[in-house]
């Protein structure tokens, strides 16, 4: 079985996340929640696998927006605890596992969900096979993962991720089109993550019987970069990707 | 009748743009062709319409590779002219049009190409529900395009679309999500293309009864690095976005 990262388990890690997770003046609640609930498909009814669920937000979200059933995994036990005491419903079964070890569940789903989780992923083709294999026919894969035009770039230590001349920012996107493995620090160092560019993420998805429905990309509202300023820069260089499909 | 723009019949566009074009040694034969050709269904007793056909060398292929038909628009009489000149064949019908007047058309083809038009069209969501209109069931459309992060910048007079730090260029992705018009120098002034992020384009698409069946982004091989050294930065922001997608 392959071993899988888990950073969430890293207790600075950990911590530095709860704090930028503990208001609502984050990225996730202020950009990235507003996208992904307008793309949710009718939930009333549906088995739904959440995968990478962190803290269960949006699990809790589906039982209380009807659906009958979530399955729950995350890799961390720091998030399933917090998920347990934060947001146990009836219909929620909370798992720790990595999204590696898919193809050992024998039930299927009618909605796939994952929120900000696929770009720690090695083998995305496997993933999004395991996934078909999950979903009923019609059945619906939902995600939101890091933006190609942000993963993309290796950096020497010295190097940044843009310059800013006057009031503009110039992004370094070198090796947006090799795909693989990227290392950097996020709260601590050696997070690793994967850039796969759009035509490959799209690809790949397509490949395993699925036809895309689907794609935004994150902007910022305007209530949003008046809390923080900085995201008048979604324009520029959006964070996030999001990709709606259905099982053929 | 909406008046599309027609840059190829301003003359010192048209003779800057032949001269680029005079080699080999361009970004169409180095980097764009072989990509295209490598997408392309099988074309034996196709009917085929070219959208943006230049001078006719992708009509001519056609024909070559077993089309039986080939409906060929430009909206320059410079291109037309050169077309007509060096890539009549039996079977290849040139017209001097804009992509603007499709829905004049009468009659129904298996594959609509256009290699690096799209971008000259402002309505594209009109464009793409003509093309829809226009193909048999099942039949494909191809295109490519300048690709997203190429077309964003806004660029006032004084700035550079990248800076480049040491051997490293950063991009200026202003404006990525801000999709519309834009003015730029490409042998003269004032040359007009429309930007439309990845999102806006494929969502186009697949809401003009259309599955999306493969995206590509260029990339340059060795080879045309040894022969142009900048391709080397097509790793980094490739110059061209290619789609291929069904009529349903």
């Amino acid at each position: 079985m392959k071993k899988a990262q888990n950073i969430y388990d890293n207790s600075t890690f950990y911590n530095e996340y709860k704090e930028m997770r503990s208001t609502n003046l984050n990225a996730n609640e202020l950009i990235e929640i507003p996208i992904i609930k307008k793309m949710l498909p009718d939930l009333k009814g549906k088995k739904i696998l959440d995968l990478g669920c962190g803290n269960g937000t949006m699990s809790r979200y589906f039982i209380e927006n009807g659906a009958t059933k979530v399955l729950a995994l995350d890799i961390s036990q720091n998030m399933i605890n917090e998920a347990k005491e934060k947001n146990s419903l009836e219909g929620i079964t909370y798992v720790i596992d990595g999204m590696e070890n898919l193809d050992k569940i024998n039930e299927k789903f009618d909605l796939v969900f994952s929120s900000l989780a696929f770009h720690y992923v090695e083998d995305f083709n496997k993933l999004i096979k395991d996934i078909s294999n999950l979903l009923n026919n019609n059945g619906v894969l939902l995600f939101s993962q890091e933006h190609p035009n942000v993963t993309a770039t290796i950096l020497n230590p010295d190097q940044k991720k843009y310059v800013t001349i006057g009031d503009n920012r110039y992004y370094y996107l070198n090796n947006y089109n090799n795909n693989g493995k990227r290392l950097l620090h996020w709260n601590v160092d050696g997070v690793v993550k994967y850039h796969r560019n759009f035509s490959l993420t799209l690809n790949t998805i397509m490949n395993n019987n699925f036809e895309l429905l689907q794609i935004e990309e994150s902007t910022a509202s305007k209530e949003a970069i008046e809390l923080i300023e900085k995201y008048k820069y979604q324009k520029d260089r959006p964070y996030f990707l999001f990709v709606k499909a259905k099982r053929k």
